[in-house]
């Protein structure tokens, strides 16, 4: 019996449903931030990072950050990459768009390269590009939160680092870490950025960001200074070492509350790490089979472009998330609109990440399955379709 | 009788101890960001946050954004001066040279005022400065963490408008919103910026910021864009108004749960403005004649430079922090160390905020005092003084 008060099932892809015992840390009694209990809870938090990226490489570093998953955006151009440098954004939908916008406010040139809705971004047109000019970094969506894509990390690092070995490989995996399999070492990447609320499975307001030792040797061998100071690495990094290593140590209070919070739900997770990217595939698969069986097509039409822990579905001819989205609120489930705004009528996403896969006795996802097609059966009924 | 784990009291300049209404709030059951349930109580927080100013001005305008206090210093600094402008510091401690730092990354030309430890800036001095120089704004500590000041936020003010009315006042007001006067648009005022988890008695994890019509006109009659995306006044500024008017939208997740736990601090602070400050300026006296009854003398030497939220007091010749925060950990009470790097180890800092000081029936600050003076009988003892 979950000790939480009763509430509809909250399937959207971020925030996600909680874990009684991750939600009953947010309520953790007053601490100092500086205090032994604290610091020791903080430093193991940052370890337990290292585990959900399957890292052991010691240059890497990894930072607990007070703020939204944008914030991750901040200290990838304030840090770096400098004004005047180029930066390549494939860009995969809604989050490439900002992150761009992101990283000009500190001065970089950007060059996107963009691809039709619901594809990820050829690597033969990512080599060509590397080739025809020299990128400080480059960026991609894990999985964009707008379209469901599922990009290719392995395959982009690997060509980043045979083609243009130096450019900086900068992943935003707001809506990945935690449901699909990230090897940070193995992979050669240089960022990682992500927010707690998403397939981590804790309440939104921290800012996650895994970095390479070249990625903090960039930042250090700045010509020029960080560009901003709540995200400056400079900052943060004796912050985050000290802490680590078991030193209370203060740039500005971390969120004590939201630690503890990240710190039951990196427990749970790290007990198993390949387990947790396994069920979420094997959940997935569940849900994109239902789908289909119900006429839904996915905005990802191919399989290896599709994520693990949503879907974005079409909704058939004639018919708007308002149309269903209400159908089904009233049998307790909450799935999300669209977001492309291109297209945004014409789809919904459902989040299928966390303790509503991990913990099947819920049984958030099969009654999400049954609600939806009863919610579509009655949409299309009301509209005579 | 308290839902709360035993513990130790925290009485440090924040975090504070939390009233149990306030924590119970940090385990709100998941919801969506954009959900009729969230956007009503975010819109009613940022109108609370209103009341909490003393403000009615429909042009003035509150912020609330996942991050910590020093978020706060980027929203000022790379949106309400340009590079090669200039900026005041009222230098009264360690926040003082940090807000710099902040102003001088976005490219600020910096002056600071510094004054004597324990003392606060004359406003001749500030008034000289103000007649030397073009400032576009100046900035104050209103209550210096590091060192208990309190700063005379109303009479600066006064004598900004009298002698550069255009320059903009920012009020840094972590130590002090929710425990020291503050009256926003009778002061006339242009920034004042906070966080959550001192005076205001929520968890940390939220920059809150209030701005007035003016300091909004210089953010968008800007020459040269933002220098910041996450702190940028143009990305909140919509969100902002929007969830006031009941309207979802989205630049980034805020953190729900925290949202809710400011909500149900600031309706209970809201309920009587005056009376908050009233108690906090009664139970300080208190503490400050206890302090001097034990010898202690305090760092903000005269009364008007004392802060109502907190004390700085220095401990008898001979003793160091760490003879005494042992014996009161003893006891069950957590003071917190001196921070002003020059005389740190001279000295305390009793934090005495929110529910320790508004709800007497907890006893936090009479056994504090209790503690205080048995912990430093014994340190006394064992030094042989």
């Amino acid at each position: 019996m979950s000790a939480q008060a009763p509430h509809n099932t909250l399937l959207i892809p971020g925030p996600i449903e909680f874990d009684d015992a991750v939600l009953q840390s947010m309520s953790h009694y007053a601490e100092s931030h500086v205090a032994p209990g604290f610091v020791k809870v903080f430093g193991e938090t940052l370890t337990l990072v290292r585990k959900l990226f399957q890292s052991t490489n010691p240059t890497a570093q990894p930072f607990i950050i007070s703020g939204s998953g944008t914030l991750g955006w901040d200290l990838v151009s304030a840090n770096l990459i400098e004004r005047g440098e180029n930066a390549l954004v494939l860009n995969t939908g809604y989050f490439g768009d900002s992150f761009g916008q992101c990283l000009e406010t500190y001065g970089a040139n950007v060059t996107h390269l963009k691809t039709p809705i619901g594809d990820r971004t050829p690597l033969e047109e990512v080599e060509a590009a590397l080739k025809e000019k020299s990128y400080k970094l480059i960026t991609l969506t894990h999985v964009d939160t707008s379209t469901g894509v599922l990009s290719d990390v392995k395959g982009v690092a690997q060509l980043v680092r045979r083609v243009s070995p130096d450019t900086l490989v900068v992943v935003d995996g707001v809506c990945s870490v935690g449901s699909e399999e990230i090897a940070f070492d193995e992979w050669d990447l240089d960022a990682v950025l992500t927010a707690s609320q998403k397939a981590i499975g804790c309440p939104p307001g921290l800012s996650i960001v895994m970095t390479s030792g070249r990625a903090i040797q960039a930042a250090q061998s700045r010509k020029t200074p960080p560009g901003a100071y709540y995200a400056s690495i400079a900052n943060w990094l004796p912050i985050m070492q000290n802490y680590e290593n078991n030193k209370p140590s203060y740039f500005a209070t971390p969120p004590t509350q939201l630690v503890h919070a990240l710190h039951t739900t990196l427990t749970q997770i790290t007990a198993d790490v390949p387990g947790r990217f396994a069920i979420h595939t094997e959940v997935s698969d569940k849900v994109k089979a239902a789908a289909a069986e119900l006429g839904l097509k996915q905005l990802a039409a191919r399989p290896e472009c599709q994520a693990h822990g949503m879907t974005a579905m079409y909704l058939p001819e004639g018919l708007v998330p308002a149309d269903v989205l209400p159908g089904l609120l009233k049998r307790g489930v909450i799935f999300a609109a669209g977001l492309h705004k291109e297209i945004a009528t014409k789809y919904i996403r459902f989040g299928h990440m966390g303790v509503s896969v991990t913990d099947p006795k819920l049984g958030h996802v099969d009654n999400a399955l049954a609600a939806l097609k009863e919610a579509l059966a009655e949409a299309k009924q009301a509209k005579g379709l």
